[in-house]
């Protein structure tokens, strides 16, 4: 029997809810940042991390997340360049439901 | 200082990570999820309460919601025809870390 919309039930926010899938939708967003986790990581090490992703496109995913607010980037002035990355303060905060999401993958699995 | 990889974390898993994104990705994928909940919806009644989602575009996710077994479908042979949409036992058991989502969409609100 169907249920008549729960009037208790508060209704799903879209522009919330489209708000977090920004941040995680795509081939290797949510990867990247899972793979990041609590780490500071040089751009150099996230490549090494992700052979299966052009420069590009990791350069991309990186600027993203950084305007989203969800990785902080830190340029340092020295020659060689170097480049480090790491969660933001509300990156962290949103990683423990972004790790959950791999166990719901294996529920599906 | 960046840290090196941290070799006790377990790296994440590519292929679950993008199992979980085929629920959820898309404008309106996960909303119908978290509109459905624990309830037991008509199609007549979820097209309700997606006033701004095409009939095409809602029959689509919810086959292909169901095509991912996040969702049942149960047809009654009635005149008129009557479907019922319902959450799989999977898709409860997923709902709690879906829900957490509209939060992480809240903290970068």
């Amino acid at each position: 029997m169907p249920t008549n919309r729960d009037e208790q039930a508060p209704k799903p926010d879209l522009r919330l809810i489209n708000q977090a899938l920004a941040m995680i939708c795509g081939k290797w967003r949510l990867y990247i940042i899972l793979l990041l986790g609590e780490q500071t990581l040089r751009y150099t090490q996230l490549s090494e991390l992700l052979p299966g992703i052009s420069e590009k496109v990791l350069a991309g995913e990186l600027k993203a997340l950084v305007a989203l607010g969800v990785m902080k980037r830190k340029a340092y002035a020295e020659m060689p360049p170097r480049v480090e990355y790491k969660l933001s303060k509300k990156g962290r905060l949103a990683l423990p439901v972004l790790n959950q999401l791999q166990e719901v993958g294996q529920l599906f699995n």
